[in-house]
């Protein structure tokens, strides 16, 4: 009845080979834990080791040298990356048929592509271009002037201020605020005067974006978020800021004013970034770090504020070590002062 | 003309005692500030002592040994307790009349119960099953294949993705965000290809969860949020992340991907944990910590990275101690030197 | 055709004062990378300084003493409350046209002031009212009971729970949460009781609150955000906080519950809060910072727990020198370990 996957063809299509019998046909991918006899399950995390032993999976899809012996194994080269393939190939992605709900409201100057899917109660304003494919969850807004890029989704209840620029194949969960104001005030005798924000935010190509994440407009310029960038959920990005391409930028982390990120920067969770800062190309910074000062290309920080990523551990081992350090001065003051006492140093010389 | 209730009543309801005039009758509850003599106040936080003495209120309610005279005061072994029952007594939440708006949009295969309250604009797909006197609010968006249990609430614009099922008598605050895709991705030659998000989340009974947090869908399998589990706003809970029963998640905490968490435990605010990790139940961890591995059961940790409570305590005493071992390393060195000294033991021997 | 504006009105009209051309004539404002020769463009921060050679802008604002010749300069005594003041001059802020929507659902006991602007899929509920020029966003969402002051924006799908209080001249950024229930819940026998959260949210006149963010109701009392205070993106005020006149609250940060701050408090992005505290007038908080005890008037204080920012940079520079210590005090060791051994006095001796 239901479709079903030849293994040796699937190990074919990710570049990886059987080990076993390559006639196995799977028509699922599932965990270690739930995986049937039908089904494909992986091992790409080796902390999951244990599930294996246990597990009813038909076949299992591992790295090399994954030592496992008595299962029909598609061994690939680099195993989450097949995974991903071979989960778009098994559960393609759905996407909302095609159509305008007769509840969306669209303005009679916005152009949209074709076979685009237009949810209830979505409002796209003025002068807004919507490319071909383009699917709009229910309640979105879209203001006046922006565009939105073939093949990219909008879920529900996302926002895009007026004049927002969003690429192709892009993916906006739900609840997405992009083109806020910036946070930008100017004090004077105490009181907070507002500093327009008259510029936009672009989202490059191939962009995903968190649900409830925030990326705000530049105050002047743009906020831009580079092509093939990652953001997960309640996140974080200030005004000004630029994001090189491919990117990742993990939970609740957040970028200040201004910064300039490179290509293929790490973000771990609850991350944060200053303003005004430049971060270099392929720079990992660790979770819950704090980064104050620029950061050279392929740095690894971690800490409040973030240092080079050893410096940090070892900062981490000193600090564990004052008890001992601690004991070993009060012993050196003791010994010291006995050798100090009228008659140490004969003492010493018996 | 407003009902009242007599203060023997109340504490014979909660378990507790009357020290004072048991017919005192109380129209409201208040804070000490506000409360005039018709109303209950209470003293459950030691801090608020001082604003005892100018309260107007009528009777008082407090823990045992308060050392309280002069006033009625209601005894409760437990007052913070006290005072949840007491308040849902006098002030018994409201529910939305029942009714389904004209302006909402209900697949035609969605099966509501009895008595459900559906606001305008509320978005309801194909084949969700919505239980008795179940309330969503305006502009809420339910996924297709979705299920709400009885009397649970989901306030205005909660996004439920496809296939999420929420137990009965939860209550979504909102702008929360179930089922959004977890951030999965494989890295090939520097670009981010993005894993299939299959899985769900599963929210059991009695959860609540606070405004604008998000909870993402297992990559394969489940996010699971244990019954009773409390969740505060703006947390973040990654794909394949199991919350064990009667959980608290404070403020703009976040789980990282797949990480189990056991059940009784405590995140304080803008906590985190990594992914991949066991925490095991009854763990509490600090405001503001970062947990980087697993946590055994009963454990109170704090810190980034996150030990044991009273270990960080110890560190941050030492930390604080180190101008004085640095300023008694000198000393040594001094005394050291000046015993070295040529003619040093000499003069040590006189 | 498009309007332009005299160097030497613009400095008059925020008190500075010409270097250079005073008949200059400029049309917009924009970045120093950015602007043509029509421009106005800035330097309110040094850093960009080395983007000031390569600039076509026609005429450049900054502050006394910038040392910069062969330019037509406007000199403002604060060069970026002057930027905020010309920006407001020459790019005034577009407000939506009046007019309710025949898609937004106003109850009928709902009192409107003259020349609101309500959008799409609002809904607005019994016994609210709006003042005069008021803007509610599409989808946004007002509980009944609610005010909101003249002038004041809220943009799509803010939501306020019934009864919250919003002043005049307040701008409400996409996906706010106002008066979602505190997070209070009292614990018996592992599960944890909700206590009823009947208080409300005050927001006074002149505050901005950034998109996403959220706070709740007090458990009986109110949460106050005082007249002019600015918060940013994604920050979480919990139940019962007091928050004084022209305070600032960076993205991502948090203060739990009932905590009372003073008037002029910074909070730097990602920083907390615990509850039950009071923190004084005009302190500062770093970013990323814990509060976990009281702060007096006009404290700088960062790190985790937050200490006075002398003393934190003090450990933070003592952890660096752990090393230096630690060989020094083996250093030490051996030194005193050859004094003590037999002979070493005598030794010293020759």
């Amino acid at each position: 009845m239901s479709q079903d996957w030849r293994l040796g063809d699937l190990a074919a299509a990710v570049g990886g080979r059987v080990e076993g019998d390559p006639d196995r046909r799977v028509c699922g991918v599932a965990t270690l834990d739930a995986a049937g006899t039908d089904d494909l399950s992986f091992l790409t995390n080796p902390r999951y080791r244990d599930a294996l032993a246990g597990s009813r999976a038909g076949a299992i899809l591992v790295g090399p040298d994954a030592g496992i012996t008595g299962r029909d194994l598609l061994v690939a080269p680099d195993p989450y990356l097949a995974l991903a393939e071979i989960l778009g190939r098994i559960h393609p992605a759905e996407r909302p048929a095609p159509g305008i709900s007769p509840d969306a409201r669209l303005a009679a100057t916005a152009v949209v592509g074709r076979d685009v899917a237009i949810a209830p109660f979505a409002v796209i304003g003025d002068g807004t271009r919507l490319g071909d494919r383009v699917a709009v969850g229910a309640g979105a807004v879209i203001g006046g002037g922006s565009t939105v890029g073939d093949d990219s989704i909008l879920h529900p209840r996302v926002v895009l201020y007026p004049g927002t620029s969003v690429g192709s194949r892009c993916i906006l969960h739900a609840g997405v605020v992009l083109g806020g104001d910036g946070f930008g005030f100017a004090t004077s005798k105490g009181a907070h005067k507002k500093v327009p924000q008259l510029g936009r935010v672009v989202v490059e190509d191939d962009v995903e974006i968190g649900a409830n994440s925030t990326i705000d407009r530049g105050t002047l310029g743009e906020t831009t978020i580079g092509r093939g960038t990652k953001i997960d959920n309640l996140v974080m990005v200030a005004h000004g800021v630029v994001i090189g391409p491919h990117g990742l930028l993990a939970a609740q982390s957040g970028i200040a004013g201004s910064t300039r990120i490179g290509s293929h920067v790490m973000m771990g969770g609850q991350a944060g970034a200053a303003g005004h800062l430049r971060i270099g190309d392929r720079v990992a910074v660790a979770a819950k770090a704090a980064v104050f000062s620029d950061v050279d290309d392929r740095a690894f920080i971690a800490g409040i504020p973030a240092v080079e990523h050893r410096a940090w551990k070892r900062s981490l081992a000193l600090v564990k070590m004052l008890p001992d350090l601690r004991s070993r001065l009060r012993a050196l003051e003791e010994r010291l002062a006995s050798l100090e006492a009228p008659g140490a140093a004969a003492k010493g010389d018996r």
